[in-house]
């Protein structure tokens, strides 16, 4: 094997792969980044088992071949390299090292052998569909943060994607959730999602996702099946396992009699928290909100530190109302609320809020109170 | 006790004095900030009972008085207060409790009796000076790299400053080494400084004093005794105990035969030495310099990770060398030449070189080789 690279081409391939790379590895060839050289240019493939991601990177290719080497290694010595370098790396099977120069730098990298990496077996997918990198950046990134972490509760330590059925018709839908807090975002169907079958994506997928759907205007290949997900742009795939389990039937916790409706402005409303909650120990964050005619007051009371309030002007025309929540879910929530205006629905005091952007309802936020 | 101050003096002042409070306290009031409103304005005192600073800060004292409350809380809160606000502070007697208010937020905080608070005893100092912020800056700044973290080793865990017999005449010092490299940088000695003692600045005490000397054209108050050295701009006062053993005599260490010379770019080497080191273990950092005419080959070499080798076109016109140093210590010593060249000055593979910027004498480092 042998080929030439751009340093800015190399690094951009080499820390993508080397992402999915687990810092701790018992098994040595998964701390490798697979480099296989063709006629066509050069593909990085990294996997820890459960997810892998494919480079592939324009080069010039003088002999094709494949070797592994550790992706830690390559990626930190490609991002040392002077800027604009022109990089040639080849495999040397005298002494199965492989060199990378650059410049007047020379590095001669141990190597494991191709055969024992690791490749993921391919799978028939059920749905193949496309969408734009705008529309899954919004179901991913609006969803991923009421990921659960607890690993007792693997099945929702992920964004379940699936098809909805809603008043406007069917949706591609991420619903997650740790049992406090609940997000649900919705987008129109991609053609060719409907037999899609419901997934549960794992949260360093969902991280991984992230770097793909960076480009406005790229379009996204979705794979869908029982067992596996795949996401393509033109240059990486990204194949994840899915979680294996079932996700729960979360429709029951969004709640759809809530009367008491109040707005707010998302941005006053998430620092006025952060503010009040600065008094509050770090365990219990319980913000209590006492809601009167056009009038929130947000209060904590932390008998050690002390105490803090803050009156906001805001949109509320029902019977007062006091009720509890913990301030990090709220300003959570409150971050994804892109246009001004957050709308809260309240029923009691012990009863779950609905929030959700103005009007539309193609994301819903839920979040469980707290008793203050 | 009763004042109303702008936030951006606030922050400014809370956060240089929270600096000093150490994370964890088991005395509680030591994680407090001691205000002070006299009709002059406001003083925020804070202590871990080796360092002491306090910031006087302009304020409209309505009821002068003292209180003491968390300064980590007083800091965020302050902080997150909104740009612009007036912050009205005042000490509820009846309550024991501070109340901070701004806009319409408000919050109510736990004090401690100012009585109990440890303001530092004053003391007689031997000398006082004046110097600018810049030498003092670079005194400490070229030096503190080479403190000592060994705590066994308590007299090298700061920066010795005292005045020292070169031949231009007396000078204003400053050395610091751990025994495996050393730092000594020199500046001319400030009217009154001469009496000084030597004294060992702590490394708390030259984090928190970098922050005093931001101000090019700040003229630093400097007043040192046998046990206490005291830093002051007109509104902060740093004052510091200073490390109660005996610095080494330093002066044995540096070599004065060297009489192998190398010139090279100083920024040019310490990037090669990072590319080199890349591929090796973390632990034993080790470069291998190997030096011919006009010619210098740093290479790393570890077994299990690979080898690497870079060429550096240099200064050299004696007879060839090859010398290890750990590549931590090289670039961190190449990271303090301001001009272009390094010098380095070598005697054999197994004696201590000696590093200056240039022609210039007045900072010169010592690095121990290392086996390769």
């Amino acid at each position: 094997m042998k080929f030439s690279i751009e340093k800015a081409v190399l690094v951009k391939a080499v820390s993508q792969a080397q992402s999915v790379v687990e810092r701790r590895n018992t098994i040595p060839i998964l701390a490798n980044v697979l480099i296989e050289a063709t006629p066509d240019g050069v593909s990085f493939r990294a996997t820890d088992l459960d997810t892998e991601v494919v480079d592939k990177a324009a080069a010039m290719v003088e002999r094709p071949g494949a070797t592994t080497v550790s992706a830690a290694l390559l990626n930190e010595i490609a991002r040392k390299l002077p800027d604009g370098a022109l990089v040639n790396i080849a495999a040397d099977a005298a002494t199965n090292r492989l060199t990378v120069q650059a410049g007047r730098s020379n590095f001669s990298l141990a190597t494991l052998p191709r055969e024992d990496f690791p490749v993921m077996a391919s799978t028939e997918y059920a749905a193949n569909f496309a969408a734009k990198a705008p529309v899954l950046r919004r179901l991913f990134d609006k969803s991923r943060f009421a990921i659960s972490t607890e690993e007792t509760r693997y099945y929702l330590n992920g964004v379940y994607m699936h098809v909805a059925d809603t008043e406007g018709g069917k949706a591609l839908r991420c619903v997650a959730t740790d049992g406090h807090r609940l997000a649900r975002v919705d987008a129109s169907l991609p053609e060719g999602a409907a037999d899609m079958p419901g997934v549960i994506v794992p949260r360093k997928t969902v991280a991984e996702l992230k770097k793909l759907l960076d480009d406005d205007d790229a379009e996204i290949a979705v794979s869908v099946g029982e067992t596996k997900v795949r996401f393509a742009t033109p240059t990486i795939t990204l194949t994840s396992k899915v979680i294996d389990g079932t996700f729960p039937d979360y429709t029951r916790v969004i709640p759809k009699g809530n009367a008491r409706k109040l707005e707010v402005d998302a941005a006053d409303f998430a620092r006025a928290v952060d503010r009040v909650a600065t008094v509050s120990s770090e365990r219990s964050r319980a913000v209590k909100l006492a809601l009167d005619e056009d009038r929130l007051i947000l209060s904590v009371n932390a008998p050690d530190a002390g105490a803090a309030d803050e009156e906001l002007a805001v949109g509320y025309a029902d019977e007062p109302l006091e009720i509890g929540f913990n301030a990090k879910y709220l300003q959570e929530i409150a971050a994804q609320i892109d246009r001004e205006n957050a709308v809260f629905l309240f029923n009691g005091a012990g009863d779950a809020a609905l929030i959700r952007e103005g009007g539309d309802e193609s994301a819903v936020y839920v979040v469980m109170p707290m008793r203050v």
